[in-house]
């Protein structure tokens, strides 16, 4: 099938992706864990970044799942969506040395915002292509977690100049909102919780979706 | 399949190819926005050759999809093929930093130029293991647009010891005639539009190729 | 199937892991044998790694085929492991040049301590998707070897600050136990002969896994 | 299957290897064609280099696909092929600058011969997995196209201090006679033509594989 491979050269991309990003993490000269210390920051950059693309990965896989036609319109927003991926590390490698300067803040910001919005014009090339009522209509509705992320990262790109840390803050917190949806969070950022999406996973059922539609 | 595999295969090399080029976009030294302008010509070569990577990839997907069968010349043009693009980051981080420059500009685009024969090399390839009349035969047609894209780039490097950015302006040209198959372009240039492709990627049907016979 | 992806996804992720880590042995400026002198350390330390990668790609393998369903504890527990996994290569980085060094020791140490929790995370959370009495369930067992190891790394971590070479030690240790099961140790670290897993995995029965009940 | 995750798995670690050559080119700090004249000689140890891993790609591309079932002893009989071919990057990254002189040629005839010799032992491992009469067995015959590059390569190794250049040349040769296997050649080195093996891939027949048994 198309989308297999598709998926497979995703795969690949994403897979590399999140690779060489560890290529960031150079050894000290040094050989004490003292000399380990400006790597510190750079470990963090590395966990959110890890997390950022995992959780890329985590729901392209469960879109593409939904889906049973693609178009040659989703083969370029795919594209588009893994350039925007493929900037991470070097984002990274500017924001690792430099955590709490204002600039590599928000070019980093600049990065995941271009890779929401990637996502989401992904998102509307794949519903494009499918007939009216699909599953992947149902599953992705009002999508309220992934307009608020991107009205995050605006906020937190504008707030840079004065405020860099509560710009890094931000993006960690957008991260944990991703990867942690607790009870409370949950009734505030309409989603699944981790027991029903595992349960539609396993499933096999694409309905209930990370981005899910409002009850 | 063998053709699974060598798709697999290819998945693999091109997403390597496509992602280790943003190992060139090394981050610098300062920590201020206006750093980052050294990074500018950089980040242009680099979306030219994500494009260019990206367009070979459809193109080698949907190529791949009309074909039943492969064959050990077909493994070898294809290798011939992944030679060729695998080049690609090394002429971009060449050119990244002498943009304007002639001889970058050069190899940049024999690079370009080889990748474009040995991919239609590959095609031909594919058409001698397939039985006449084959759903491929129909699809590759007469290549006008493939033929016009080696003419251009041959143009572009012979005029690099000139007129540097004009050969840039080529390789920009062909890009975007690939990429954004809009109507006037058509007419001069026969390909299908973008609504054609979609609608044939979406049915399967291998026809209406990116490469298709004129009418 | 979803499995299918989380594979594919993992094999790439692995496969990068364990192919950039060979960037660590850069070529000597010289061209006389006696300048690789320095390689030396860096090898031994590419070999271990790359065993340990190798153990991790064939027990993920054989862990999965085991496996009907997936959830999305699943999959971040698998994002999990290959967060530690991917770690290796920078950890190997610092430990090549500075073999008999206390603090590399004990890093590298502890990301075969995360990834080899990571790994008995990601069994636990494979066995939590399951139907009860499922084959992965017979499969895994109580696990000894597995916890074997765990202790082996505390107690390597713990010790090389006053011992550095004794943890090195036993890292290959370990890497022997599980890459070559010989009968004596077999006696003492329960866990199928080369014999029974290959008659196993070849007869497609994943019962009788590297991790495997006692008797 | 099995064997399919096996093979995907190589195919990443070979699509990663064969693309990190490249970063062995690195561009120059010049902008003129002058300037890149250092670079032939790593152009040239590069499409040398990836010619093999394509041919190793190739071959056990084909291997696999003429077997039924896989083994634990075959899984790490295919990683220690991969952690030869893996070491190719290095090889050829030190022999690249030094082209001409005597250890870089010799460790580079190592690792060709490392790789040779993993193949032969993962061949005699499919063998060993297979019932009797199977036709992998028929396929891979008495093998001496393989033995004979054996042989070639110690010769290489052994010339190396005295004769570097010839050691250069044959590795070369033997590329060359296992990549245009030309009618006289055939003669002496019994093996298919390239018609042949095109006829068999095409049609899906593994009996006539590029080692194949004597007349």
């Amino acid at each position: 099938m198309s989308r297999d491979r598709l998926e497979a050269f995703s795969d690949g991309v994403i897979a590399v992706v999140i690779t060489i990003m560890v290529l960031n993490l150079r050894p000290p000269a040094g050989h004490a864990l003292t000399d380990l210390r400006p790597l510190g920051p750079k470990l963090a950059v590395y966990l959110l970044s890890f997390v950022f693309i995992a959780l890329y990965w985590n729901n392209h896989h469960l879109l593409l799942r939904a889906v049973e036609r693609i178009s040659g319109a989703v083969l370029w927003a795919n594209a588009h969506l893994l350039f925007w991926l493929s900037l991470t590390p070097a984002a990274a490698a500017w924001l690792g040395p430099h955590l709490g300067e204002s600039a590599p803040a928000a070019v980093y910001g600049v990065v995941l915002l271009g890779s929401a919005i990637a996502y989401s014009i992904l998102t509307r090339a794949l519903l494009a292509a499918q007939p009216p009522g699909s599953p992947l209509e149902r599953a992705v509705g009002r999508d309220r977690k992934g307009n608020l992320s991107v009205i995050a990262y605006v906020v937190a790109i504008a707030l840079s100049p004065i405020a860099p840390w509560f710009s890094l803050a931000v993006y960690f917190a957008v991260a944990a909102v991703w990867l942690v949806p607790d009870r409370r969070i949950e009734r505030v950022l309409p989603g699944p919780s981790i027991r029903d999406t595992e349960a539609t996973v396993a499933s096999g059922e694409p309905q209930a979706r990370l981005r899910h539609p409002d009850h």
